[in-house]
């Protein structure tokens, strides 16, 4: 990986954005799937000609050693990798930069910075992999700070210590997935959680927003993986016993996951692990129409067979992720073991499937043995196609189409109605906005109670105008998911964008009783304003 | 059950306590097994014996219709159902009887009784069941309150909603185990949680105190079963989403959940059902040794297999159970699916135990069908013995033993040490403090990265000085958990009991959260001072 570089206004690696001719010839295809035409074929800028505010105050000598004011560092500190990150990223436009970066190197580095913050007013943002979707590590604060500092923990990236017989593993929050994986993988061990930013993206950050991972069922966010954690917070460090459960009171990890850094800065916690999986059963089921794809998939999900991939692909997502092109619904079913053959578990899901009228086309595929080592590239396999979907957004951005996705859970007797709200409003506000549009859904994960769907929306945007646009159909999308009892996130988490219609949603007390936590770990209130608590 | 009552001063049904020449004979055979002989034949109390504390507050006018002064109403009130709480109650004290008792018959007269208590400085100790193994339910506050509200919550007991799509249902907190049980049923659902005090004790109990259950992997808490929640507080209602999952910031339901009754009262929760297994597979292994039955039970764990049961007694457990008298280790496993046959899972589950060298002389049972009724004898079946335990405990008091349990959680690494301590440090604190005693273990649930043990014991006591015995023993148990790192409790709750020991385990800082998050709720600090928070 020598040498090759980030973006800094995009997804992903820079050599990835493909050269102006293939981005025209791509646009022209995808516009003839989706019936309009890309609305512009824009060239990335450059770092050397952004703009960027002065630094609003001095380094302070104790922490010269890991604080920054490098124009560079500012620039990619500044957005995470949302639509409107992008957009603005594309256009050149860094204006929330932060005055400060820090790259701490140790925990003693981390209090140092949260105590100098604390007395001089200074938000800081507590960064990971920066691949936040939600506007959860800009640093987007009010006047009343003095100035903004990007704490970046990806130089706490070790994993420290491995229990094999507790399949648990001590890592420190700046680890980045494919290393976590590399670490773990020497001792036959994989925490098996695989977002789809989990390149990029840190255990530290899949904790403080409740990530969801690679399973479907059962250990479908990274809470459940979670053993023990040590938080740093002004006030001091918080940290939990390693316990595979525990009936004491209400659960402390409980408030630490999800509290995307408003309350303190995550440096380690004791995951729990697993052998890699030796046996791998698949299969890939079509239906004719989503009522009964849904019917199957709910039934799959109450059935206590608890694959690890119960993916519902409906006919626009399967055509636009080139699994299907005949209008079928796909649900992609995977079970694996390091345990035991899954022939048994993969023979009741088909005649499940079948009872509903679906059909396995290719039959399912039975594997044993290793799968290719869980490095970046193998770890990923399966799943190569949604770890792509990211890159595709530095692409359409180029070519001036609005592109976003959104993903909620919601009970199973509450999802036609609100799924048939969600297509009339968000296609509705796409027509009215944007001419036209594009809007694909498929459940992520499926639990007895209700489905995890996703959707994709994709409209054209007019140059300049695209952030409104935007705005209005996101807004669209949120209002419904509001008004009909779903939650404004399932995984991307709450951040600055979700935060109105998660203040909806969120019980009044225990805002409250967030802002009294708040109020205790961090008394002055520097860390991440605006996120999970409006600024005061 | 028409006028059958239930013991006023024990556990269970009054008629179920055996008179005095079965109890001599049974104390012989007992004494005969644990080879100490029992130390009394006592007497159990008369009701119109026991002496009340005047009542020190005068039922306010509006609240006359729900609230008594009704001696009998307040002995019954008195205690939960653990060691100390029996000694005294077979010894006729009920010094800490309420001054009240409120029987609210809505919610609205939940709130009432708060608002009242908030503004006469009144303490309300939320009472379901009764079944507190941890003096959770006993009104022992400090003299800063002006008297005691015992506040039954019985009165609220209705299953109000189900919908059979989510496998969800929405029920009053209340609500007892067979009563709830016997409403699902009428839709072929069950809630499927069965902790051993399941007869007496009711929904809202189980959330507050994070109930163990039926299940001994993946769903082993009430917390995997509940889906939203309904809390009363003297700031106001506090009510969550009905959502399948969630990641908008930290879980509210986590915080209702452990809260004891401390932060509110749980009025109702849609909780996760689901339809009435018809296939079922139990095997009962033996083992030779305790390490290798530890051994298989901890890969059996770790298989992904996810038995329903998972029950590995040692020896002597084997023993007081009657399940093996040979000193063999036993390890009931158990699959259960309303979807499909289990031969598999069990077949899988069998190799594994062999391969650690165990043996299932019955071989696997396997039935199709349905189990008997969800009713109060048929939810029990087969874990009647269990449900009997209690019982136990009456008859051993009466004889002038002591007898008691406790459990913790921790990881598998740590397991053998703190274990080997737990055996010494009771069994030495037994024979300093009794001249002997018996100790067993069991696993009720266990985890891929720990098991959750459960021991009991039983000592002579000495007339009159049976809970300065016990305390020294429990003593003996709870620093040895606390000094390994494990979990004071897994299922049986902080209460007032074991709050000395929560204190040390729980951080520092998240007891401050805590703390200001009862200020928010409970400004007044009247529900169920001494609970989960020490009065300050």
């Amino acid at each position: 990986m020598g040498g090759r570089r980030r973006s800094f206004w995009g997804w992903g690696w820079e050599d990835r954005f493909p050269p102006r001719e293939v981005r025209r010839s791509f646009g022209r295809q995808l516009g003839a799937m989706l019936g309009f035409a890309p609305t512009a074929l824009g060239e990335p800028p450059r770092i050397d000609g952004v703009e960027l505010a002065n630094v609003r105050i001095d380094i302070p000598v104790p922490l010269a050693d890991f604080l920054t004011v490098d124009p560079e560092s500012r620039i990619r500190h500044t957005y995470g990798r949302a639509y409107p990150d992008i957009v603005r990223g594309f256009r050149g436009d860094f204006a929330p930069a932060p005055d400060l970066v820090g790259r701490p190197r140790n925990e003693s580095e981390v209090v140092a910075a949260l105590d100098w913050a604390s007395d001089a007013k200074v938000a800081v943002i507590p960064y990971g992999g920066g691949t936040s979707v939600v506007g959860g590590v800009e640093p987007r604060v009010s006047r009343d700070f003095a100035a903004t500092l990007s704490l970046d923990l990806r130089g706490l990236d070790r994993v420290l210590e491995v229990e094999p017989a507790s399949l648990t593993a001590r890592i420190q929050a700046g680890a980045l997935g494919p290393a976590l994986e590399r670490d773990l993988a020497r001792q036959d061990l994989t925490l098996r959680h695989f977002p789809q930013s989990f390149e990029f993206s840190t255990l530290g950050g899949w904790i403080a927003t409740r990530a969801g991972g690679h399973f479907a069922t059962v250990y479908t966010h990274i809470d459940d993986l979670v053993a023990a954690i040590r938080m740093v917070t002004p006030s001091g460090v918080l940290e939990t016993r390693r316990l595979p459960a525990s009936g004491a009171g209400p659960s402390p990890d409980r408030l630490v996951l999800g509290s995307e850094g408003a309350l303190g800065v995550i440096t380690e916690a004791w995951m729990r692990v697993r052998p890699r999986p030796t046996f791998r059963s698949t299969a890939t089921c079509h239906f004719r129409d989503w009522g009964t794809a849904v019917a199957a998939t709910r039934q799959l999900s109450q059935s206590g067979l608890f694959p690890s991939n119960c993916r519902l692909l409906d006919a626009r997502e399967a055509m636009l992720h080139s699994v299907a092109s005949d209008g079928s619904q796909v649900l992609i079913i995977g079970f694996e073991s390091a345990d035991h053959p899954l022939e048994a578990w993969m023979g009741r899901a088909l005649d499940l499937v079948a009872d509903h009228g679906g059909s396995c086309p290719g039959g399912p595929i039975h594997q044993a043995g290793d799968e290719p080592t869980a490095n970046e590239a193998g770890a990923a396999t399966w799943k190569s196609a949604f770890l792509e979907a990211p890159y595709l957004m530095n692409l359409l951005v180029s070519l001036g189409l609005i592109v976003d996705t959104f993903e909620t859970a919601c009970p199973w007797d509450g999802f036609e109605a609100l799924h048939g709200d969600l297509l009339r409003n968000v296609h509705a506000a796409m027509s009215r906005e944007c001419g036209g549009g594009f809007l694909s859904c498929r459940f992520t994960h499926v639990y007895p109670d209700g489905p995890a769907p996703y959707y994709t929306f994709i409209a054209p945007g007019r140059l300049g105008a695209e952030l409104a646009q935007w705005r209005t159909v996101k807004k669209a999308a949120s209002d419904t998911l509001i008004s009909h009892g779903a939650t404004i996130t399932h995984h991307h988490g709450v951040g600055r964008t979700h935060l109105p219609w998660y203040e909806k949603q969120r019980p009044h007390l225990f805002a409250e009783v967030l802002r009294a936590a708040k109020q205790q770990l961090d008394p002055q209130g520097v860390l991440n304003p605006g996120v999970l608590l409006s600024e005061p």
